[in-house]
């Protein structure tokens, strides 16, 4: 079932929604880097279910690491951490285990994998959950990162038609943290809940689209061919649930503009070097980064999974029949999709500073770890809950 | 410089514009698929260059296979095929060594490899001219996919802000061949036409979508987790040159629409058994495909190197400077991407369906090759120039 | 650290002696393998440490399996088994992290990786213990073997001087679960035993020879290149700890042949078609299987941890100094090491069956479970302590 | 057919002695690598066939580099190379086609990939010449390695039962490139051949033993589990046709001796640091290196294809039949295993080296390249023929 991911930064997922545990292995990173179990919990703080607006699922995610961290630093070993399912409930899947949902991955993974064990599977590794270990491994990749001083950050763009059209920087992104929809503002976070609540009220769901920027990053990441960045982003992105798009720069907006409007100029920053005017491509040229922040999007479709009745085939049956699913669910999984979003992204650019040897691969020096766990303490205490 | 895709069809692409040879190893090919040059040359003759509408660089693109093909069958062994380079023009880019142009990768290529070979390389790698091997093997993969019946196709859905928005069905792809700019009807080929043929006279380009369709896709390609199918379609279309965005089903859209509006209900197709309603999925559920057909789209953003004039650095000074490129260049590189965005879909598909062991992975029976064959020559037939 | 094997059939393994836990994740399993926590707490108990003739420590080696089963049978999602070390004892490696031992990791280790873990990682990926996770893994390749109705079983060939000259056959390796010193007869067990007595009383070691052999091996197996069958044994076998040598068929004894000798006549066998009149090449010809009985061997230098002082030089003084090694250590790893070594090549012979999709990748039917799961538990049945 | 190796340093080889070419897809390799079409024919003329002592066929061998080089330095783009087969005769494998020659590929490749091309794949890519492009793509890691100041060297170290016993060192196995059969020494070359001439005119064959060295190999090359570097060195050499074992350092010998004499002492090297007083196990603990010589060895097979009449089977008439093979062919296929397994060590060292960041991903500077260069060409007119 291809859960492993990454060249340099290897990280292998595991886990169901209905079974004992989630976790994820991540292998490939070099001894000596700062991390803690508190640093996963507080990642997974900001995509935990059972907060408001999301899905009424209550999880206390606990994660433990079990291999290949010792006194707060890791020893160059894969390092596995494991999350116990404390609410798991396989008897809501009964339904639909003959009933598949339409848009959910149901009617596919039965087709390919059997119903035999649905009720546990339920779309198991297509759940949401199985993202808990993306947030897991990403939270790893966001302290290797800061090696290199690259921060990344991603904040709700929009929900259904409500858009959030301010030109957002790198800091606003970073500031969505505060805000339970993960807005980048107190005024969009307002208008996304009121959104989010009514549709909740209603039994009904709706898409959105996240953006995701990143700052300080190196440049060079990325080749001329199959291993452009922009490439392995749209495959880290469009890995998850209910992504139906991936976009970079103006992307989309991109096919309907003239050369000369899309032109970026290439000018002197003082202090910096070259740089781009507007960073019109989103710090990526030929598929390879241009040291300018970093801007892409992923699209969400609607919850698949709504009150409203919807209609099915009944297999057992093989007649016309209807469901409605009355599991617990978030109107709007792009909220939730914001912290998956943003950790997908790290591990691909701290797979690449690897790859491009910023990063070192075996053992990082005292000095840098230091600074590393300064920053980061910074970052916890600022968005500390 | 990563320049192998794949996992069970796997392709190594080489060579740059200005070089001797530009060319393809494809791997992984079963022994006993019917393949000839003749094959190559049909497949590349949409990608032409020297068409008109398309950049003025004129090009044989006479392909030889080298390895791998003896009696006009895949002998197992890879296959290599080179492509000579007959009109190679160093010179042209000895301006840009030192004047990186906007929107292209020469900055970021510069500033990753080195200046030292740039009239050689001129980016060599990002050039459009590296497509030609992914057509070339594109070919081998289309080959391999009507062994299970599977047929892509791929239109121009759009050029800059004129849209095809018409409902094109597979059908309507496949005859975008019979059209110079693969347009799906002669009333949209005559605009886009237009359109260009006006973007040349003024120097100016724009961008454009490409719709890739298949039909006859079986179900179960894909995994639910790193491997969705979706991601891998993503990843191959994203690593094209001036590739900025990609979408499958209701794609962008998805993210404005209400849970009850993108749900698409399950039924019951007389004689083909399950069935989605609308495909609004584009034939892809929870990464996995679903048999339906399958729709993805690419974003182009408009040829960087136009005529009009743009503001650069001239890295020898360190000066602002301006750059107009007047070398050989399409106003709408979207064009040509539809030949090389549907050789890069069907690589995904031939991959995935060895990966599931629809295609056997080393040795095609006598009766399928034969049945390939009929069905290849129908179609060369039907599209011969 | 490239924890990580297999092309299919993938393989993760974590944990260190010292730490919580030690695990694996088996990853490309199809749905419907029938497993179970006995079954590989059954293949543990053959490697296991505390029986007599092997290592003091002591483990229970419970195996919890937490995710991809259910109700008996594999999900087709990635199976995570984790296991609890209930007995590591980190102090053990003080003197060694400024010590450290000629003949073991922990020099290479430490100048790679760092000492400031030391007490900790005691080589902890090095030691003895990780191979645990592949006999976890080999579990599930050995049933998915039977699928194809192939099996794999190796037993102790030499220990130091003392050699077993016999021309054991399959059966006989597969008879040697009954002896202690995994054996061929009960005459070599009481060899072997003798020696490893005598060694363990003198505080010394030695080196050994495991032969592995598979039966019912499909023809086919193997690429003529790299994907050579031979070479993936090769580097599965010399993946493991003490391991210092590998061939297969006549091996090393082959260099010293002529031609005529070493020449095996191609035969008919009645009712099996072509055969080798004397399987020389040990089941493969120009790295691929011949459907001949696979023959490989593996050799293991003596144990490098011996209670005899050895000479070192002590890191914090950088003194020359000696160390006595007082821990549990197995006079001869090759014991343990048949069972590991058998793990090993159940795994490739899997990873290589299902790349020749002779194992579904998805699913395996009802009637192949049944099938699998009889014969497994005859096996268990007849090698029960 | 898996003819892609390495993970930074990627080779793809393609075709067959019967073909238009064989080649070599080098990539992965830094821009500023000095290196030309010279430096390629020199290291393919230690593998020449057509000199005395080897095959009789003759080839010029004369490499074309056609993408990826730039006056005389590499552009970071994957470099292809071709040479063109003038002596291809496939009319020696039509007897071949329909009675499989004992000991050859024949067989297994018949089966899996059918008969139906026999005459002209005649196992082509289980070939010896398909080792041609393994030392086309060493002599890009012999270069990479002068970087690191790295120097792999390999000689010819028994033939049958006349085995070089003397302590060659690894400037011995440097000077093996006076020799014809590469042995070591004027004694050793001189016996050898006189056994080959002999074997020759008897239309026999024989086996060898090829030791591989390495001097100045940094430490840390290698990981604790599957990626440790002896594992990767053992598939390395156990890809090459005829090879049936690999062993490092001690290696089988191992087996036999007791722990108190397998010790090697950690001892105070003046100038060096640490050091293991014997290097017993051939620079590598734990599967790491430590930084001393590598010493690795392979077996190889006499050659199967010998004027003697074998027993084979005629798959026309499934009969008996008698085979003797007239075809060109080297009684002792390890005097040329000498240059090819030089060149697969050298691939995997300068892999590690990459990997481990030691060798610049994407650009060497003018000083390294000045300094490679003057180093190889020094290594040049030493052997210049």
């Amino acid at each position: 079932m291809t859960s492993t991911m990454g060249r340099n930064l290897v990280v292998t997922t595991f886990g169901e929604s209905a079974g004992k545990y989630v976790g994820a292995v991540i292998d490939g990173l070099p001894a000596g880097l700062p991390v803690s179990e508190e640093d996963i919990r507080f990642e997974l703080s900001f995509r935990k279910t059972g907060r408001r607006l999301v899905s009424g699922r209550r999880e206390d995610d606990i994660p433990e690491i079990v291999s290949g961290v010792y006194r707060g630093r890791t020893t160059g070993a894969p390092v596995a951490v494991i999350v116990k399912n404390k609410d798991s409930q396989p008897v809501l899947y009964q339904e639909v285990s003959h009933k598949p949902r339409p848009g959910h991955a149901d009617l596919a993974f039965i087709m390919k994998y059997g119903r035999e064990n649905w009720d546990f599977v339920g779309g198991g590794r297509s759940s949401a959950r199985e993202t808990l270990s993306r947030v897991i491994a990403g939270t790893f990749a966001r302290k290797l990162l800061l090696m290199v001083n690259t921060e990344v950050a991603a904040y709700l763009k929009s929900v259904g038609e409500i858009s959030d059209e301010g030109s957002t920087d790198f800091q606003g992104a970073v500031d969505s943290r505060k805000f339970p929809t993960r807005a980048s503002s107190p005024e969009m976070d307002r208008k996304f809940s009121e959104l989010i609540e009514r549709l909740f009220q209603e039994g009904e769901s709706t898409g959105g689209i996240v953006e995701i920027m990143a700052r300080g990053v190196p440049h060079g990441l990325g080749d001329p061919v199959f291993w452009k960045i922009k490439a392995t982003l749209a495959s880290a992105l469009m890995s998850l649930p209910a992504a139906t798009g991936f976009e970079y720069g103006l992307g989309f907006g991109a096919s309907k503009m003239l050369g000369s409007q899309a032109s970026d100029s290439i000018v002197l920053d003082e202090g910096k070097g070259l740089a781009l005017e507007r960073n019109l491509s989103g710090g990526i040229l030929g598929g390879i980064t241009t040291g300018m922040d970093l801007v892409v999007r992923c699209a969400f479709k609607p919850t698949s999974s709504i009150r409203k009745p919807a209609r099915t085939v009944d297999l057992d049956t093989m007649k016309p029949d209807i469901i409605s699913v009355t599991g617990r669910h978030d109107p709007v999984v792009a909220v939730r999709g914001v912290s998956v979003a943003e950790s997908m992204v790290a591990l691909v650019l701290a797979d690449y500073a690897m790859h491009e040897g910023l990063i070192p691969p075996s053992r990082i020096r005292e000095e840098d770890a230091v600074r590393i766990e300064e920053r980061w303490k910074g970052f916890m205490k600022r968005f500390a809950p």
